[in-house]
């Protein structure tokens, strides 16, 4: 029996929010739908699309595409794991579908990358339906933990530096839903205290400049209370709302600026390792036109 | 009567295209269609949406909303003219909106912009629903002429310097319908006779790099056989399709480098003219993600 979806009609997909976003949508075609069921957690909708490859969603919400995928995984892993001179302990908060472990394990710094996903059946879906994403959950540097991340933060605590993280990346899907914890500052502050005193964090901000520019002017602010260095960084991707999200790194010692990189690497380097990612991309993702960055910065 | 257009259904205007952009579409909601007609050269569509300001659409594609049209706006004209150091003479290929007209008018050094459009309905329909764009008509350094911009610029090639251009923006729509010819060599050539010894180009280059980026590869190698430096810079725009575009920006002397402003202005000055323009956006624009570089440069 072919399978169906209440959001894919006439063979289209289409991404639709009167709340988040109220007067646009985006839609991609169908080319067949692979998995449309309730897990525990979220309503999960898997399908091969005609040109983006396949494409996982989760409540509603496009969370990756295997077309352009890369963009973001890209930048939340590197911004953060180059702006922090050495990482050798790396936590995922989220990140089911396995693209950042995909790219946290290419740096020889990495010594350890734990990953804390609250809902199982993204991991096993991503394992069967998008490979190239997957496939870093064999490697012998990763190690899943099953569960919720804001519980899992709050035992990192009372833990020595040396169980701590030098980054922590929260890869979550959007504030409505399981992952709505993540965008409070009491999130921050457990992440503060489960960083080593060098230590690089990044968010999903689940916005960008030409959505609600007020709510991620806010979620800074928030997350600059508990860090003495907050930045908004961008990155291009075709198949999130308005093309385009925006990612918060934060640093526990003042003295780092997250907006540029602790190391580069030799150019032939970056183009065998990275498909967007280089130390240039780096820097001018930090760049911001001038209203969004009066409205983020300066008011 | 209330208005009809094919493309507007159950209040939305969807954009679509299994030529240009398969598999994907945008759609905008619409409050109320404000004019619908086709004029002597292309079908014009113009509705007032829900959350994006009224809307101008050319041929089934989004040309421009009120919401977001500055960022477009500034950065054709303005990476253009502060690449060059001192911008008197500046020419406009379509435009008809007149937002470039607008971001033109901001330099002290202009002395004539000269704009031609081919489609007068564009100019009239602008000035009625569009007035912050088409506001600068007025201006006594403003010279509309109503014509084909390729024509135009043939009869340029025989003038002398001092009725040549330093700056020539093709502000064009998609390269099917009246704006074809402005995406051949013919036409880089014409540009290049009409230009000052100093002169710049720019172009919308209907493309950006998470579409057909060989497209895009390939437009830039034309502009190449003709100019010696030719670049892509990127602008993220909600509403054009993947939620960016590039322009193609292209210097006669081999010196010059567009990337890099040959002015720029303090930064208060910058916050009160430009929204989006500003001298680290212009220099970010133009670098690309690692896949990108490597195809559009190196491929």
């Amino acid at each position: 029996m072919e399978l169906t979806h209440p959001l894919v009609l006439d063979g289209w997909f289409k991404e639709i929010s009167d709340e988040y976003f109220p007067g646009q949508a985006f839609s991609l075609r169908v080319e067949k739908i692979l998995y449309a069921k309730k897990s525990k957690f979220q309503d999960v909708l898997l399908f091969k699309s005609t040109d983006f490859g396949n494409v996982l969603v989760l409540d509603g919400v496009i969370q990756c595409t295997e077309r352009d995928e890369f963009s973001y995984q890209e930048m939340i892993t590197h911004v953060a794991m180059f702006a922090h001179g050495n990482p050798k302990r790396v936590l995922v908060i989220g990140g089911g579908d396995g693209g950042v472990l995909r790219e946290a394990v290419k740096h020889p710094s990495l010594e350890r990358a734990t990953l804390v996903e609250i809902d199982d059946m993204v991991i096993k879906l991503s394992k069967k339906y998008l490979p190239k994403m997957a496939g870093s959950y064999q490697n012998e540097k990763v190690n899943v933990v099953l569960g919720d991340g804001f519980k899992f933060l709050k035992d990192c605590a009372s833990k020595d530096d040396a169980q701590k993280y030098d980054v922590i990346i929260t890869d979550s899907s959007d504030p409505e839903g399981p992952a709505e914890a993540f965008f409070q500052k009491d999130y921050f502050t457990l992440l503060y205290n489960a960083l080593t005193p060098r230590g690089i964090v990044i968010s999903m901000a689940s916005e960008n400049i030409w959505l609600d520019i007020n709510k991620l002017r806010d979620l800074r602010k928030t997350a600059a209370e508990v860090f003495p260095v907050a930045k908004i960084s961008n990155c291009t991707i075709p198949t999130y709302t308005s093309g385009q999200i925006s990612l918060l790194c934060c640093a526990r010692d003042a003295n780092i600026d997250v907006s540029i990189p602790s190391r580069t690497l030799p150019r032939d380097e970056e183009i065998k390792l990275f498909r967007y990612y280089n130390s240039r991309i780096h820097e001018s993702s930090f760049i911001l036109p001038t209203w969004a960055d009066q409205i983020i910065y300066h008011s």
